[in-house]
């Protein structure tokens, strides 16, 4: 099969966020989402003393200018707020133009 | 540790194609599975309009071959008719003999 | 974005492990997790009969060596016990000292 290798950006979060978080992305391009409930924690002293709970993993399959684009909202927007992390893979598609991706 | 690259294929679709989904990777060849309830969105006007709801994500660590057979399956007998997205990754598996990888 | 790359262990097993793995995993170093249930099944004849059931994946952010560590302590002290399968993947994370990365 021909596959073409996108961006996958990865953000976990209180599950409060989720709404926000994927119009959010939405807005930045993001053609879909995929959002599991997961439970976690964090480095202790870095984070509000409420990150161990239900939060939730939002996953974006998109191309390298949207998948930049979502890393600088949250990096801008939520990381001095919310216990929330962000990190991007790679993962390699059938029907890229699904995702945005030519 | 010693390491082994190995395909992950990961399939994310309704619930309801599950059981079908498991068995038919298990015919090409897949050695296991994991199975996570999540839901999501796609690309809009690209996708039944049922698409927003649970949906399970099915991945499959296998062999390269395996991998391109399950792509190529779902590909073709899916993707017309289901909203269904699928993609591939690797990663790096200790006791690769348990996935079909010599 | 400056993202750096780091390595992201998964190990998946029984739930009845997680409060056991979460534990060790911090104690051989790592600074947070990321926990979803799952379910799932192994190759035949190599895992016991119990496999199939409700499961969970542990996912773990780290830097190379305590990556290396998680998988060694794993594959030790449950290969041989458990019907447990880890690999590991790079993901490209913001602010990297949160992962215990420099």
């Amino acid at each position: 099969m021909n596959t073409t290798p996108v961006r996958r950006v990865t953000i976990i979060g209180a599950q409060s966020l989720e709404e926000t978080l994927i119009s959010e992305t939405r807005s930045l391009g993001a053609k879909g989402y995929t959002y599991t409930v997961v439970h976690g924690a964090g480095a202790r002293g870095t984070r509000p003393s409420n990150w161990t709970g239900p939060n939730g993993k939002l996953e974006v399959i998109a191309n390298a200018e949207v998948a930049e684009r979502i890393l600088e909202h949250v990096a801008t927007h939520y990381f001095d707020k919310y216990p929330l992390i962000a990190y991007v893979d790679e993962v390699s598609v059938l029907r890229p133009e699904k995702y945005g991706v030519d």
